[in-house]
Order: structure tokens, then C-alpha cells, then sequence
């Protein structure tokens, strides 16, 4: 059987709900029958990617290459990041993968996915300022002429990226998302169906987490991944 | 900065719900402030515990060594199993422990908090008919003769069971817990505490998952467990 490997810890809760979402996927009747799946969580090695991407912080790229190193010991087959921003040009170019690992890119298959169900259509995007700021997705987009990427303002960017890394009441700080964090993301996601969105993308891991119910509106690049991650696999046991 | 280890998979979910609870009690604020963690999830090699105790399976233990010793390469200092069953000793006696890492034992630290916190007093029971029937908590709980241990009536026992196994409405088969597992699970509890119980232990990795919200008369050895791993590693960041 082939294995799965999962850099988490960007944040905590974003690679545990990502490990989550491959069980869930996976066509298993008791625990014997799930894929083999490694998971590390070092967000200590790991540096802001926000902070490298905008204020010159120290490159994340290192501590990633150091977890995937760690996956592919363990025996991981293919490996996927749970973090949106760590999916930049920028960072992915000095990451190594050590050879016979697949790697997973999170972002591409989002816009694969996106691309065959939505067709030409407009998809919104909330997600941190590092990952909107430096166009990540709309780097990935370029591939895709008929999808048009909508950004919300540059007020609600600044409003969801708080909902997440506020000290006080942050998706990243809290252990279940504050009422707050909810409200501003509900209502950005709102603006942008107001603004002609078909589907919004949750650009950032910690997003879903304010939506536990499925809504086929909603973009969750994590779902997409774990999906991903068992094609790449043991694509027969996909749910 | 000392790395927590858990071996995961026996079930799945009871590995990725046993590093969110350690998340949960890390006093952290940001993602470079959680304590390191590894996780394997590798059920394939994990036999099922209660059928080794009772039906003479294969024994779960060289595969539950291979993940320690997998967890110890990547740097784990101090190790759990999220799983009860596997804490009997006819499992736990061929485990192997590698040097420098410390086995923190799920059922002796939830029997050492039960008794600092209830002291003389009656204790329930729900689990696997592994955990019931090879009397694991029963062994466990000789060290602390004020606690009283009471298990449900056979019948109760065996619908517990089917509640946690069942392919079709079992929790270890479904996506999210099914309404009938979580009504046979809310009558044992409900029982138990009819027959004087001051608390009732989930002794179940997989029962935590019925109850998301935290209920003082109920014990969840995974909890208790998540604690003990960051007093192990990292003690000051213990909330």
C-alpha cells in the first residue's frame, strides 16, 4: 500500500483537518482498511509565510523541506502542504523533494477542479494578505482563460485576514472559531456572491473551519487536496 | 523544543482527535508557538486489538512498535497510542520503546486524574468488548482501592460495541457519527449514572467523537492523555 505524508502545523488545526478530509474521502469500512498517512506538525521551523512573503521575514522553505524530508523516511509516497500561502512561486522554488515523492500541489488542483465544474464563470477568493497581495492564485488562474478571479475589497481582505490571525479572536488563536472570526467571513463571502462570484474559494486552511457543513458554493482547497492525495495513491479507494 | 509522537490510525479519526486536543491545551497564539508533533496513521499494520484479545487475531503490537520506532526517527521525545484497547498488557508487554523516548501511558493517567478528582467513588465504564472483557481498566484501577469500577450489563456492553464497529451505523464506518450510534451511546452513559456512577470513562477512542462538547461526568481518556504528552514535553505550555 501506498502512503500519504502531510506537512501540517501551518497551522496545527489545518493539517489535522486535512488528514480528516483523506479519511473522510477514502471508501473504508473499518480502520485496516485506510490508507497509510504520516503527519508532522513543526510549526516551530516553519516561519510565518505572510511575514516572508510581505515583510521580509525568514524563508519558511527550509522547515518545510526539513518536514518532507522527515515524510519521505517514514515511507510517504505523496506528500501535500496544508497552507494555501506556502503554495507561492516564491516559497515552492526552494522547497526540495526528495526523489520518488510526488508532490501534491494544493493550489493547481483547486483550479483544475474549479475550471471542470464551473466553466466560465467568476470565482471569488478570500484568503490571507500574503497569499492575495502576491497573486498566488491568480498566478495558478492564468492557465485557465475562462475563469475570472474576483478579489473583495481591499477593507474585507483586511478584515478576513484579522478573522484569522488576530491574537484575541483569530481562527489561528482560538480553539474553536470565535463568533466574530465567523461574522466577517460569512459576510466576505457574501460580498463576493453579491459581486457576480459563482463559488468562493477558502484561500486560506484555517477558513474552513468556520464552515463544517459541505456547501457546493464554497471552494475548500483542502477538501480538494485530500482528494488528490489518495488519486496520487490508492486512487481506487476514493469516495 | 521536545516533539510529541502519536500513533494513530487505530481508529483514524481517535488519531487526528488526540492531536487536536493537544492543540487545544497548548497555551499557544500563534501557529510558531504549538509544540512539535508527529503522527502515523498506518492502520494497515495495526491489527484489530480486540480481535487479538478475544479471537485470537494477529497480535497488534509489532505494528505499533514499527510506528514508535518510525516516530522516535522523526525526532519524538515522549509517545501515546490513541487507542485503549492497545493499552492491555498482554499487547503493551511486546511493545518495544526505544531508548530515549517515554511512553506515556493513556489508562494509568486517566485513573491517576479520576482518583485525584473524584477520590472515593463509584466510576463507569463504556468501551470496546476488548477493554470490558480482558478487564484492562479493571487492572488498571487496583492501584486506587477508594474507586469502584462498574461496567454496564452484558447486553448494554454489546451494544456499545456494535455502536463503535458496526459497517453500517458503527462510528469507526462512518463519516460522522451515525443517530443511532449516538443514541446506544447516550443510553449506556444514561445507565450508568442510574446505577450511582459519579462519572462515566469514554473508554473508547472513538466515543469522545459522540460528545463535542466537554461534559465534566464524562471522562475522555484521550483528553487526559493530550494533557499528559505536553507535561511530558513542554509542561509550561500546558493550559
Amino acid at each position: 500500500m501506498k502512503s500519504i505524508g502531510i506537512v501540517g502545523g501551518v497551522g496545527p488545526t489545518a493539517g489535522t483537518d486535512l488528514a480528516n478530509k483523506v479519511f473522510r474521502h477514502t471508501n473504508a469500512h473499518k480502520d485496516q482498511e485506510h490508507i497509510n498517512l504520516y503527519l508532522t506538525s513543526c510549526p516551530s521551523i516553519i516561519p510565518d509565510r505572510t511575514g516572508f512573503l510581505l515583510s521580509g521575514g525568514e524563508d519558511p522553505a527550509p522547515g518545510i523541506t526539513e518536514c518532507i524530508r522527515k515524510l519521505a523516511v517514514c515511507g510517504a509516497d505523496a506528500v501535500g502542504i496544508a497552507c494555501n500561502t506556502a503554495h507561492s512561486p516564491l516559497i515552492l522554488k526552494n522547497v526540495v523533494i526528495p526523489e520518488g515523492v510526488v508532490f501534491v500541489n494544493m493550489i493547481d488542483n483547486t483550479c483544475k477542479k474549479i475550471h471542470k465544474r464551473f466553466g466560465k464563470s467568476k470565482i471569488g477568493l478570500i484568503a490571507t494578505l500574503g497569499t492575495i497581495r502576491t497573486g498566488i492564485y491568480k498566478q495558478y488562474f492564468e492557465k485557465y482563460s475562462e475563469l475570472e478571479l474576483v478579489i473583495p475589497p481591499d477593507e474585507t481582505c483586511e478584515q478576513v485576514h484579522r478573522a484569522i490571525y488576530d491574537p484575541e479572536y483569530g481562527i489561528k488563536s482560538t480553539p474553536r472559531v470565535s463568533a466574530r472570526a465567523s461574522e466577517v467571513v460569512n459576510n466576505a463571502v457574501k460580498q463576493l456572491k453579491g459581486m457576480g462570484c459563482s463559488a468562493v474559494i477558502l484561500g486560506c486552511t484555517e477558513l474552513p473551519l468556520v464552515f463544517p457543513q459541505p456547501d457546493p458554493a464554497l471552494i475548500d482547497p483542502t477538501d480538494i487536496l485530500a482528494m488528490s492525495l489518495i488519486k496520487a495513491t490508492e486512487p481506487q479507494l476514493l469516495v
